[in-house]
């Protein structure tokens, strides 16, 4: 069986801004690869040291995605996957930025407080694809290093239910915004379907992101990506889940941090739980003795968490009757044929 | 150079409950090791799945240390260093529990709510060091998986500051019961000195812990213990911090969640910047793209999260001198002659 | 001069659910007072105590809404006024329910937990308008007590910023479910202007609530009210605000709790510099002596607290030149001649 | 029956700075009247706009507390009241001030930010005791304006459970540094009992304060109080509880605020389900809909919040068998007496 290959390259008044609202630019069945383009969250417009966001952006104009990819057959109910088959900057430089009351470390518009604002501060980064390095200049000195390329997508996510329209920038149940290094190639991520067709989008790559994306942006690039898309019937996750071939993971995207880190945890338990037919209190049991617990962000509107647990624990059980291995051999073959 | 080596095995009557408050149980130059033993934080009182801990153990026996050590010459103002030569289950068993009203997933004293409490129960693992493993047995049905040991002390500190006496099941700035899975052989801790002498304790060894420590317990286990302990004059951290052979690592612990993280991160930016002369905004650059964030615990009356930067990116920077190196030569020395 | 009176009863096919996202059911120009009716937040459907709203109400279409109202020339950058002339119970009863996962003694979606569900339960309170009380019947019990009647709105705002479409249940800087005692008639409430026309609706009346609104619901009922509607030309307020003849208050949306308690007292505090010509450390001084601090809700997607000033301090001082005791003038001329 | 009065006035080297670890420096039977006096926050250091906090005061020196203060006959498991009979400010004069990462609208040492410390500074009320108001001065212009006098004390408690020593200025449940403008004349407070005697104390006298204690102190003054002191056998509340004779209320504090709200209103609905013979969800519902909600201070090591309820919905049920009248009584012989 041949694979099914579209691209989708949006022109730039086709980006999107928000999850919900919107019409599919591109309609596809499971099963599908989709190469496409995204844009940085900058939309560009910070190209050197001296672009500083606030005044080449134009808020709501920030963080856009490509999409809406709607997938055939969803419906509320279901699971959409997306596998992550290869991320790729598509610039020799990427860059990163403080943004005036935004980030861990600073006052905010809801951490509000009497400071004035910290200094906003452009970095531009060399990036290296052949040698997998991206490599940071300090602005107030002489200090260089270079750091592995590690690229992955800060945003992805579906239409939100309710038929609400959320801005980009915000992680929910949806997806959207979670920043979290783990949505990396070679890992699948799982959606709740709530509109038909779902409505799949994302933007947002990153060269690399520390955990926490403190100072509230990462390496931040245009990418040149490949995503397998599938759909799982019946199936969806109360909040987006992920797998690599090492780890199960749930996210959980709330304030404070404690209630995104009690979201990913209960939805953790509850999958291990029925993956191998323990109950509750055994599953709590195992995953608060095998599991990870590494933030995603710490900055954005809502808080990301990620509960890890190792595929070690699951014997021959395996997610979604195994959508994970198939589909991680549709990618292998894509590159072959590539 | 000889190394001293010097033994504390305390009685049950002499074991504490609390950071501060009390003579020391023995005094030690810099650079000594201390070979210690340390019973469970149930007090080796749950040795059965009947042993429920409301019952047994009578609060506020609980977590009990090993201490305190005081250090000759440490002042206020200084650090004290104490790296971790080895950590090995004492008995061939341990134990895990829900604990009514403890814990992530349940409804606490201070996370009030009107539902009854979870029920208790007890998860006793066998241990077996030469394997290398713990086994969880579910209660609920028959399954069962090895877990890699990864044994550690869930409880180590000093005399908290402004003479306060704190229960070792509260972490803070003088350490106590942070419940990181990092704290395992091979690292080094760093502390304030509050008090003449410091006066550090441990306890609370873990065969191995998730990450957030979900249910509020690990994999409990009495420990045979080895430690050095050292002074660095003058150098004290806010908060504790931590080194392994590849990591720098500062800790918070505080609530909500985002203030551990905000605190751990904070002191981790401030620690780069001084290793390799970076301006603070520079450093929140750099810790933002290479950084790491894994839960401690999210269970105590204090969370702990921990904020980790690869020593990969220090160059030839070290921290406090080197002594991290020092100390694992010291400990290769002792388990050489041992 | 004549004021102008218009009438807004929507059919219910016409309520809306959401703040943002539709055309105006309403265009009127400044000054104008509005008689308008709003259905309880179930819609009506719970009317008896076995009418459990898990059964009888069909999520989204929680919380409807009246409105949107245009209001004619109000740009981005405005603010506009809404005072409350009249508030009033339309049926002789009014229900208020737990609902399973919500509230703030209760196990949440998002504060997610290993326990079921509280049990959901309809209380079914007697209203007398004109006695001005509502009478609580113990559902586990025979006690009965009646409270005095404090009509109010849980749910009003305007169309959010960045285009975005929010649930009518989540509370903002548009405004929204706020859920603030607060609001009754008296108040002339103040919000941002994000896209022409402002676009306000309200819904969500309230018997009467206590602070926080604990359990999730008020004693909600169906209402009559009559507002005025007016414009400030370039004074939008970053977060709503109040005014009651003897209070300034500013709101602030937000978790975890203490969010909402910083973007409260932060406005505040800049809204009493301005208003007084003192530096913001001295606004921040008078404030922290003279404000009072109560909860709104601390149940929605958002928590919201108020903090109040009083008039008294601000001596000659007014809010937007005045405007509430014109709002308060127009109220009465209406009510003289209805 | 006669009063006995007894009088408290410690020397400056006999104010402790903690809950517990203390001798008692009086012992008095159960219903004694206690005349005492306190210094104020500042240990009376800071008496011009000159003296900064940070340079005139010592840390853990801060918050002087008068006693312990042992009651005859308490015992672990008891309530020990605290009836506030009268509260004086001994000087015409009182100051506030803010404080370097102290305070709700500031980066502190655990809402850690790379933020300089906001302006320190200092202001000095004119107090007239007669006029019962005291004396706002902007410094940074002319403004002034005169504030009620509502006297009262922000740190009241006992010796804290598990042998613990608390600083000062820290709440919990124990009582201490609540900081609420509830704890005024005419109020009776109700602690938990942790270890024989009880050893009460208590400092910190406001002039006034806002609810929040938004920029970290009140209008601090030294005070002339007169409490009675009284035992209830058997009755330890949870938390600390506040009786006037219009509320009963129930104080939570921790972080972050919700759960320090979550811990008022779950005590709250227990004592009333108590009282009125209710179950949980009928109180739950009756305090929803009755009760209110003010933040008690939103700066300390915890947060605080306070759930009242009207005594009127409690018809003829009185809150431990009718105590806070009697004390009421024997306040109000006394003051004719004096």
């Amino acid at each position: 069986m041949s694979i099914e290959v579209v691209r989708l390259t949006p022109e730039p008044g086709q980006l999107a801004y928000a999850f919900g609202g919107r019409e599919p630019l591109l309609t596809v069945r499971p099963g599908t690869v989709v190469e496409l383009s995204t844009e940085d969250c900058f939309g560009g417009a910070v190209r050197t040291v001296d672009d500083l966001p606030s005044r080449v952006c134009a808020f709501p104009y920030l963080n856009p995605v490509t999409g809406p990819i709607a997938v055939e057959g969803a419906e509320p109910g279901d699971a959409v996957a997306v596998h992550f088959v290869d991320i790729r900057p598509l610039r020799d430089w990427a860059v990163s930025t403080t943004f005036p009351h935004f980030g861990a470390l600073t006052a905010t518009h809801t951490t509000a407080m009497l400071h004035d604002a910290l200094p906003e501060r452009v970095w531009r980064y060399d990036v290296d694809v052949a040698k997998g390095v991206c490599r940071f200049h300090a602005r107030g000195g002489d200090f260089q290093v270079e750091l592995p390329l590690d690229p992955m997508h800060g945003t992805v996510g579906v239409a939100p239910a309710a038929n609400e329209v959320v801005m980009s920038i915000s992680p929910g149940a949806h997806g959207g915004n979670m920043d979290t290094p783990e949505m990396r190639a070679g890992t699948t991520a799982y959606f709740p379907v709530n509109v038909p067709g779902a409505l799949i989008s994302l933007g947002d790559g990153h060269c690399r992101q520390g955990e926490g994306e403190v100072c509230g942006t990462a390496v931040e690039a245009a990418m040149s990506t490949v995503v397998v898309v599938d759909l799982i019937k019946g199936a969806a996750p109360a909040w987006p889940r992920l797998e690599s071939d090492d780890h199960l993971m749930s996210t959980g995207s709330a304030r404070p941090l404690e209630d995104a880190f009690r979201i990913s945890q209960h939805d953790l338990v509850g999958w291990t739980a029925g993956l191998l037919g323990l109950d509750a209190l055994d599953a709590y049991q195992l995953v608060s003795q095998a599991g990870l617990a590494p933030a995603g962000n710490v900055v954005d509107t809502n808080y990301t968490m990620v509960a890890k647990l190792p595929k070690t624990v699951l014997g021959r059980a395996t997610a979604y009757d195994g959508i994970h291995a198939r589909l991680r051999a549709t990618a292998a073959r894509y590159l072959a044929e590539r």
